[in-house]
């Protein structure tokens, strides 16, 4: 066991996961070695349609067997098909304890319930978002789930941490020659961004598609040079759940007034100018915190240089009045976003590496002024949990948080002071998911806590009356006023989930539930 | 020694070379190991501007050394300041012995013949079109010229075959975090197709600009990922050397004649249909051939799927009337195609590596129709010379030759009979390019040789009875006849000049001429 930077006692190894690397601080590790190769291949003129008749043909053609590691991405969000079919087809071909590498799970994964009991699935690596994490929390995975932000994913794939046997692409649109968009199409789910890394890196890669059109594809996005064989199936996914129709500002007073808050110290910072950058997520606040400062760029005449991140219809409509310069997706929210992508070419797809990886040459998470992120819990040290929920379970993925944290110049937290009788602004959270070093402000509805290493910020901020200023103590204190004393989670010693940093250390773990 | 499947006897180890690998046919060597891995690094938010005041720091930002690999793209070709000022740069650093590898080096790089005898370049791995062919040919350089395909040149790098220390890439324009485009600046050239390669693989990416713009860039073909440092210099160019105002069908009535020859060959063929797939020189029978086949598909209604290669106005004009569904273009060669790519979402720029690489999932070329293809010299064995003249200087370099020629369906080669009192179809070539097994058919102003093994062609082109069908031997014999006997090349023993198949196997070598 030792105590890592964010003050959490970790053993030094963990079964199922391996060697544990501590987290020493968000710039602390420098990376060693090469980037992974994967084998060479040759191809010729020879065979010039890679379509296979399914599944299984392809699952066959591309070697995989039990062990191995086979990856996902979660363009198509609850609405995806994929996953479960791949799984499925792995099922009846007697393939077992897979590992299984996926950009995000959600709760239409909660059918590969059955193939973690059966041993087809032996280990997730990747963001479980609901059922598929709650299975984990209560003990039902054999070796630990282990997250990584959007940024820490391909690190760790181009690095050679993960080694991907198989990837799988849900492509909304594939030419027979394996060129794949995801802008056309009935399922177009817009940007393929973090598929694109698996798509390079992988030994071996099967995009699956519903709309196979003649060569070549339009708009492509992930080159031939990268794809194996393609399957052709009825449908990738479910258009309904793979974007919303419209994403929407919150209307709850109080969130309003959050949101109010973080635009404020965003308009008080020196960010706020010319070419000004910023990233929001899809969120009810934050959506309303764009809003308000979109407000602020049209009444002092500024404009923007990008936006950046899940691009929603929101983003969109200020590329369109002029108040971006690009979008840069990594991810299409809604359709308004699948939409722009596929004709403005001022609105661009970005890889995951490109968005936030910090072993490149630089990511676009370095280049932001501004970003607005949630929290299940925030403390006193500024420490931030998006991972488990009050409970200790493991029920949400670190996302882009890790990585926009530490490269903007501006991060702010927003949550209510309590979400029902829950405090969100504790003494210690139970999930370090992002180090306060890197989070500069916690806004909540009782007012602002500025992280005190940020005394420029707080400068700033007294030049606005309005902004409510209190330290993060007061916010905490606040809480525990309102709540009274919290139980503690109860947990079992065994370790059901691994929290890396985006270096590849190890920030946090996360422990199986005590059975009720 | 020992004699290759083309029929040269090639040492077994050539100095300043290596050992070789003896080419064995063009499907014949299959890929051992993986790919190369340049070395992790990690970038944080402290460094957001990677502009260094000029070139000379950014050399020595970049830790080149004596001794080490820079590379280079062609896309400037030549209008192109930036090869000539890094190396004058490195030569007043001191630096010496490096081993340029550019994608191709023009007249305009006469400028190296000083560094290359002063000792600053050591060797040379790329295409010498010109001047700097011509003094390796006269025994002017230490170590041979290495010469490779636009797919073996990725392939090489890609495998570890050629490390790169340092890439040094002309950007038309950058932004200050380093994302380049081709698009648009005063020296825009469109596609930057060659430098993708350069700019994944090489353990550090200096881009040189004459248009820095805000962050970030527009229309981005090699992003800030890639790119370590960014030098704003007055002019990496000169515009009417970068291209060409418009590109010219020939006018000359022999050369319209075989152009007549290579398009009827076209249209006899089963290849002449629905989605038909092509690609044409820049040159004057290649673009009247390509005006005959248009001519074809316009009249019996029929749309193309792709025109592929360098791009002109030309395919730019059938694009735009429908007649290709999109142009796939690693290098622009007239301002009606740089205009195009900046504004056509069906003008898609391709790296080398998707135009022309063995060694992926699969290349374009793979996907080609019909190609139209110049030469030096052809023989029975229908192997084509490129890269020496009649004198046997090594004056070009291959290009797309083997990559076209292997991956199309139908390979044509076009060429007059005689250049001048010179025979251009031999009983054997002087260097071999490209293999003849590769090649389908020769057409000159005295006919049409098929090659035998292609018997479907051959009964395809008898429907046609204006296609005048002779073999090989008849165009050696008339040719032979018109001419006389020509006196062979003189040269030394020593091998200024090795020519690697796409698969990096050795096709053939180039001796020393001797002195006169």
């Amino acid at each position: 066991m030792a105590v890592n930077a964010a003050g959490r006692n970790i053993p030094n190894n963990i079964p199922g996961y391996g060697d544990v690397l501590p987290f020493r601080g968000h710039t602390k590790r420098l990376p060693k070695g090469n980037r992974f190769g994967k084998k060479n291949r040759a191809t010729f003129n020879t065979r010039t349609d890679k379509t296979l008749p399914n599944l299984k043909a392809a699952i066959k053609a591309s070697g995989l067997q039990s062990g191995m590691t086979i990856s996902f991405h979660h363009h198509l969000r609850n609405g995806d098909y994929v996953v479960n079919m791949v799984l499925d087809a792995c099922y009846e071909l007697g393939i077992k304890e897979l590992v299984v590498f996926p950009t995000a799970l959600f709760g239409v994964h909660k059918h590969l319930t059955k193939h973690i009991q059966k041993g087809v699935i032996k280990q997730i690596q990747g963001s479980v978002n609901g059922p598929i994490g709650q299975l984990a929390s209560e003990g039902g995975m054999e070796l630990p789930v282990v997250l990584r932000s959007h940024g820490g994913r391909p690190r760790a794939v181009m690095s050679g941490d993960v080694h991907i046997d198989v990837a799988f692409i849900a492509a909304p649109t594939a030419d027979r020659y394996g060129n794949l968009s995801g802008a056309h199409g009935e399922s177009a789910c817009g940007a393929l961004g973090y598929a694109h890394t698996d798509a390079d890196y992988a030994e071996c890669v099967v995009a699956v598609t519903d709309n196979l059109v003649n060569y070549p594809a339009l708009d492509i996005q992930i080159p031939q040079t990268q794809v194996d064989y393609v399957v052709e199936v009825e449908k990738i996914g479910d258009p309904a759940g793979i974007v919303s129709g419209t994403t929407r500002v919150t209307r709850d007073p109080m969130r309003l007034l959050i949101a109010r808050y973080a635009a404020r110290l965003i308009e008080a910072s020196p960010y706020f100018k010319e070419g000004i950058s910023f990233q929001t997520g899809a969120g009810g606040i934050s959506l309303a915190a764009a809003a308000y400062v979109r407000d602020a760029m049209r009444e002092r005449g500024i404009k923007g240089s990008f936006g950046l991140g899940g691009i929603t219809s929101f983003f969109v409509d200020m590329l369109e009045e002029g108040l971006f310069e690009q979008l840069l997706d990594v991810q299409s929210f809604d359709l308004a976003a699948v939409e722009s992508i596929s004709r403005n070419a001022r609105h661009v797809e970005i890889s995951a590496d490109w968005y936030a990886n910090p072993w490149n040459a630089g990511c676009t998470v370095n280049m932001l002024d501004a970003v607005v992120l949630g929290a299940t819990e925030v403390d006193r040290k500024f420490n931030v949990n998006v991972n488990t929920e009050a409970d200790g379970a493991l029920l949400h993925g670190i996302g882009g948080h890790q990585d926009t944290a530490s490269g903007a110049k501006l991060t702010i937290i927003t949550t209510p002071l309590l979400r029902g009788r829950i405090p969100s602004v504790v003494d210690s959270v139970y999930t370090v998911t992002t180090p306060g070093e890197v989070v500069d402000a916690v806004v909540t509805e009782f007012g602002i806590a500025i992280n005190p290493n940020r005394k420029d910020l707080i400068e700033a901020a007294k030049s606005d009356p309005e902004i409510p200023l209190v330290t993060i103590d007061d916010l905490v204190e606040k809480a525990q006023k309102l709540t009274g004393p919290m139980a503690p989670v109860e947990v079992e010693d065994r370790i059901i989930g691994v929290i890396e940093y985006r270096d590849g250390s190890v920030i946090d773990v996360v422990r199986q539930l005590k059975k009720k």
